[in-house]
């Protein structure tokens, strides 16, 4: 059986060739790893910036995190030859590089771990990855275990390779007194200011083994000879060969020669990582290589990802919805609060997202990443393109490419804190500018930033857009100062409406009543404009360039309807309830697709140097057309704000694969996280269409949380209380829910009835506002919601 | 037999395995491949800066080339796989990537292509890779013979993969409109900017058949499947799939299905490039892509490369040496010169060096490469890191680091120039400066560059070294702005010494009269202080630190003595006899190897953070204690300018592998080119010592040219005419020259005799000067030099 199962709360594979790309995650508070359950590995860890420990064998380009990684045959990986020593067979565990057809696979994804067992040869491998919870370290655990009914002699080769580490120099041996391989690079550096910054850099790989192993190879190329990965000439050989590598790549293999008894089993563990000197080398053994040390990370990591847990618990009709919604969505929304995505200058609005979604996790967290967030706002009242995180971070890759939509995410990720918390001091928080050194109040920063939107427009009314706004933005539209963006000018709106909603509801003082006029009367206007300029007689165009060309109108060939203009003109009130259908209607036919929404359509396929970047993309890549589900959870988000719960529940369920196995298999991936897209051009290029990008960072998975917590389920924190008004799509007819929710416990039932509205009972009470107050911190509330069929 | 033989003018290789990293190297005006016996290729065009149409299967950084390029599966390169149709067997030619143990294999590396003859299964396989003149274009011969005796079913799969050509967009298909494999990207761009200098960048890869293919297929992965590159799926199908690729890593995969009876050959042609869009495919298909075109363009290449001739032919005792004499290295310094090692900001040091060596070739080309450094002079009479070649060029790499010493360069390759032409008229040449707009003779500038030199110095007299000197410099010694440089010490002494020469002999003005004094007194001043600070009792120390520590000295342990200001005190004269005699001996016993003279000893095994990037290399590394050439060269110039002639030929014949099968193996290169190092550190690492980098960049070929010109044939020009004054080694008997000089041709015949000195005879005339002056432009001469036993 080719489709993936879920099994307790792991999910199983037990298949390497039906979704080669499927893949685990786990991170730790300075690491991450993402593995493929045939063995191909990409970790990275943070020295500030990202670094590595196990590199390809030429000189990679440092980047962001590709999607869609290539995997080929000399990939970084971890992998566990076995060779039978009588017959000279072999397979390797989990599956590259020999890719034996072996007998049975197991790819076993948890929260906390990543399990294979695979089984060939009458042999049975089990293999464990870990990682503690705050240091670099690879946890590796082995079992080899004799299940073929006779004595068997076989020998073992882990085979870790290291890579191109430097070419400034790069060496490795086998070092018996630390116990493994222990391979030696210098960071290259020209400037003499670049050697000051590097100097402590953990410039050396390990591969420690808790037992010592019976030989060795150090060097990649004496490792494989005139075999391949597939047959390496010094397994070939009856021992390897005890090489060393002198400035040349090198690797850890080593080998374990053993006589199993019918049903006889063995352990061994071993560490992975990168360290400074011998000295940490030493101490990371002493304090990780044992089986007590492996049980006693193996519960303190458990424990650091339980303390990722959500607010929400649901049992409905769709038990891998109910998964995924249980375990991984907020395991996925905990990954970005935790660690902003192991970057020390996340985008702006990726960090105000990635940590509103801690709001329904550990709230603090998202209380100070807001503050430091606002401490860096400019004295313009705008926001900068990327939150410096660390001593001597800068401003990278596209953060260096001036965008103007920064500050429409202030309110709309605290909005959704507020909601949940009801911390309204907060506005009154002082903040000290980090350049200006001038201390504000968060609601004067917030208020300054609305007052920067209002200002960075046109003499129409419209947004500019400098060059991008968000989510894959055309960095030609305005370059020269005059193009304006549709998106950007009606999430304006949305900004404002939303930001004078807050003051309206904290009503503590007259400024705060006067800005929420003042903030409604620019929405008003800016939507005005919006319907004014931008209207397309079906939809809203995505924007005008530099020289007055509208486009994601009905005159282009392509390009011709964008997502974000629609979902934003709903949530920011510029669109009216004809428009809305309109709209609906254009967006079911044009744009969704059964992998989800696409972005826009129909795909470019050639460059539009007056528009740009998007443009470059020609049909069938990543992006063009893309089912980009940040753009698509907007869009579901904007539709639970108008009732059109089916719609939103379809598409939210899109972006899962499964449940059919021929979704999965399309899909090529494990339903344990949201990847940032899936491909679009489904139209176009069919055969491609719905592959996932395998990168789980991604702006989308703190709103698809929301969009299950306030849409589906309806409880949604207000300044009072928690207001229920659940939305189930039409073929349930109820659900089961437990909500934290400031810091008490309501277990929800919700049913259809025949009723003609929402009815909420508490107990023999019926709540007349459908909102409960009242609400005591350790409370336990039974809810029994009646909802109309 | 694994030893290479000279074919012709041919070098050739019967073995993949004995040397797998050996490689032939083509280059024309736009580009340079450098390939290996096995098939794997790096290329690289000029657009205008460095660019590729085959990739790494990820991410590449782009860099400078790398020394010593490691290998591996999925490096690029050019494979043809044959199949037995009956039985299945598989190879592919050169080797790679089935690595099967053929019947016979020839490589064979010519000046204007390369050729492969590989024989396994009854099938002979003929390659034959040729470049034209001046476009990006491979151009690839296949003849594939049945010689099995009797008729045969193959299939022969051409399989040239293209790799990971961009984030932004990839894609591939087979175009029967074009005949072969087009592959599109778009360069990643994220600044505006960025988009305006790439937007005419040749974004497409092509692959072009002239006989139409059976099938195709055009994905990576397709291509592979759940084989490997040793038996790719698609190969164990009938036909290839022809697949295509969207967003997929794209790859040139094609098959013809052929019968042959026994002795049939088939011919087949094959194009590989990038190019701009269909319409530059369509005519580049159109000029090159036939027969007549191949021929045509063989012979229009092997015309410009024998343009490059150099002005030297010699037979000596030792044919492998006049081989490379009178074949290769001249190539060398042609490449060098014609192309700047396809920079577009070649360091100063290297662009005057490379175009001193056309000297020999083309003096107008280093005439003119001169006034064009020369316009790069500062107002201070200092000279830029590197000389900008294109439109748009900046200094990049290493040329961001202040280095002290390029001032040095001016007058050493002057003299080479003048000494060879005789033309003292560019002294007086205008050249207008390009940032300062001011016009100043040749002279005028190269007396400013010595004045800066002089000036740039601290209170005892020694050179400042800032954040380098020369060759591998250590960029920690000064970085403070105290530290100073030995070797750019007793190098300014020779510059100055050598400007004076210049401006003596030219002695056309009173103000070249008074500069020459002014420089010499200079000079000497200079190597008074060098030896007041640097002498260290058996050598001169390497330099001083900011910190006043004196190193390469007696003291240290590692560092200790150091080939450059030895050679250099030699040449400038700081050194006299008794100090050249010790300095000579201590080199003999600490520096020199099998495989060259190493630049210091004994190599670091740590930082050493007062002395900077040098000594972050550790033991074992490239260049940490290397046999560096560029070094060993200046160090042999300067035993010839002491009449060490045995110690310098036994140096220069240990820069060429061989003539030992052991010698050849270990340096791994065949000798059709003098690479920038072989691995040093012989004392310490002897398994790798000796190998060499395989990198053909270097400074160093200039210098051995005229080391053979000048120094072991002895016949160098002057003002007057050709001084002639050989320096054999005393093993040799004799030797035979023919020189070309200023228009002429010396034949010249070299002969031991019973004399006291050397006697040169034109006829019966012989000359008392030992300088053949009165030269006529198209005259042959026959001179006859009697050398004493």
């Amino acid at each position: 059986m080719l489709l993936p199962t879920h099994n307790g709360d792991r999910y199983e594979l037990t298949s390497a060739t039906a979704m080669p790309q499927a893949a685990g995650f786990l991170w730790n508070q300075k690491m991450m790893i993402q593995i493929t359950c045939r063995g191909y590995a990409t970790a990275q860890y943070m020295q500030p910036e990202p670094a590595k420990y196990a590199y390809a064998p030429n000189l990679e380009a440092k980047t962001f995190m590709q999607p869609e990684q290539n995997y080929y045959a000399h990939h970084p990986g971890r992998f566990f030859y076995i060779k039978d020593e009588e017959t000279g067979e072999l397979f390797s565990a989990p599956y590259e590089p020999v890719r034996a057809k072996v007998d049975r696979f197991n790819f076993s994804v948890g929260k906390s771990d990543l399990r294979w067992r695979v089984e060939h040869l009458g042999i049975r491998v089990e293999l464990t990855l870990g990682l503690p919870v705050a240091d670099v370290v690879e946890l590796w655990s082995l079992r080899v275990t004799n299940i073929s009914g006779r004595p068997r002699k076989i020998s073992v080769y882990p085979y870790f390779p290291i890579g191109y580490m430097s070419w400034m120099n790069q060496s490795g041996e086998y070092r018996p007194d630390l116990g493994g391989v222990v391979a030696s690079s210098v960071t290259p550096y020209q400037k003499v200011s670049d050697y000051f910054k590097q100097k402590d850099f953990k410039d050396k790989t390990y591969f420690l083994c808790e037992q010592a192993p019976d030989a060795w190879e150090v060097r990649q190329s004496a490792f494989e000879g005139e075999g391949s990965l597939n047959r390496p000439a010094a397994i070939d050989a009856e021992t390897l060969g005890g090489s060393d590598a002198r400035y040349e790549t090198p690797t850890a293999a080593v080998q374990y020669r053993l006589s199993l008894a019918d049903g006889e089993a063995r352990d061994y563990r071993f560490i992975f990582g990168p360290a400074f000197d011998d000295a940490e080398i030493r101490a990371v053994r002493a304090k990780y290589l044992s089986a007590a040390a492996f049980k006693a990370s193996a519960d303190e990591y458990a424990a650091y990802v339980a303390g990722g847990e959500g607010c929400l618990r649901i049992e409905t009709p769709d038990a891998d919805l109910d998964n995924f919604v249980n375990h991984w969505l907020p395991r996925q929304v905990f990954y970005h609060g935790d660690v902003n995505r192991l970057s020390t200058d996340p985008q702006t609005r990726n960090y105000l997202q990635d940590n509103m979604g801690m709001s329904f996790i550990k709230p603090g967290v998202m209380r100070a990443a807001f503050l430091h967030a606002l401490s860096q706002q400019e004295a313009s009242g705008a926001m900068p393109d990327g939150i410096l995180l660390a001593e001597g971070a800068e401003l990278k890759y596209i953060n260096q490419v001036p965008h103007t939509d920064h500050c429409v995410w202030l309110p709309v990720a605290l909005k959704v804190y507020l909601d949940e918390t009801g911390d309204y001091d907060i506005l009154n928080e002082d903040v000290i500018g980090k350049e200006t050194g001038v201390a504000l109040t968060v609601s004067e920063r917030v208020s300054s930033a609305m007052d920067w939107l209002l200002q960075a427009r046109d003499k129409r009314g419209l947004s500019y857009i400098a060059q991008g706004d968000w989510c894959d933005p055309m960095n030609m539209v305005g370059y020269k100062g005059r193009g304006v963006s549709g998106w950007l000018t009606v999430a304006t709106a949305y900004a404002l409406n939303l930001w004078a909603e807050i003051c309206e509801t904290t009503g503590a003082s007259s400024s705060l009543a006067e800005s929420a006029r003042h903030f409604r009367a620019g929405a008003r206007a800016v939507n005005r404009v919006a319907n004014e300029h931008l209207w397309d007689g079906d939809w809203f165009a995505r924007g005008i360039t530099d020289d007055d060309v509208s486009f994601g109108t009905r005159k282009d060939k392509e390009g011709r309807i964008w997502l974000n203009p629609q979902a934003w003109a709903i949530l920011g009130g510029a669109a009216n309830a004809g428009q809305r259908a309109s709209m609906i209607a254009q967006v079911d036919e044009h744009l969704v697709t059964p992998y989800g929404v696409q972005m826009f359509a129909p795909p470019y396929s050639a460059m539009r140097d007056d528009v740009g970047r998007v443009t470059q993309k020609h049909p069938g890549s990543a992006e063009n057309g893309a089912v980009y589900n940040h753009a698509a959870v907007f869009y579901i988000y904007s539709l639970y704000t108008v009732n059109e719960s089916d719609r939103a529940y379809d598409l939210l369920r899109r972006m899962l694969p499964g449940p059919s196995e021929e979704d999965y298999l399309q899909r090529g991936q494990l339903p344990v996280f949201i990847p940032n897209y899936y491909r679009g051009a489904w139209r176009e290029f069919p055969r491609t269409a719905g592959r996932s990008s395998q990168l789980f960072n991604t702006g989308t998975v703190s709103w698809v949380y929301q969009c299950f917590v306030e849409g589906l389920c309806g409880l949604k924190g207000t300044a009072q209380g928690l207001s229920i008004k659940p939305q189930l799509p039409s073929h349930w007819n109820g659900i089961k829910v437990v909500r934290k929710f400031r810091h008490a416990t309501f277990n929800v039932s919700i049913e259809r009835a025949d009723v003609d509205a929402i009815q909420v009972w508490d107990g023999e009470n019926r709540l007349t506002e459908n909102v409960f107050t009242g609400i005591v911190a350790g409370g336990a509330y039974a809810l029994k919601v009646l909802i109309p069929r």
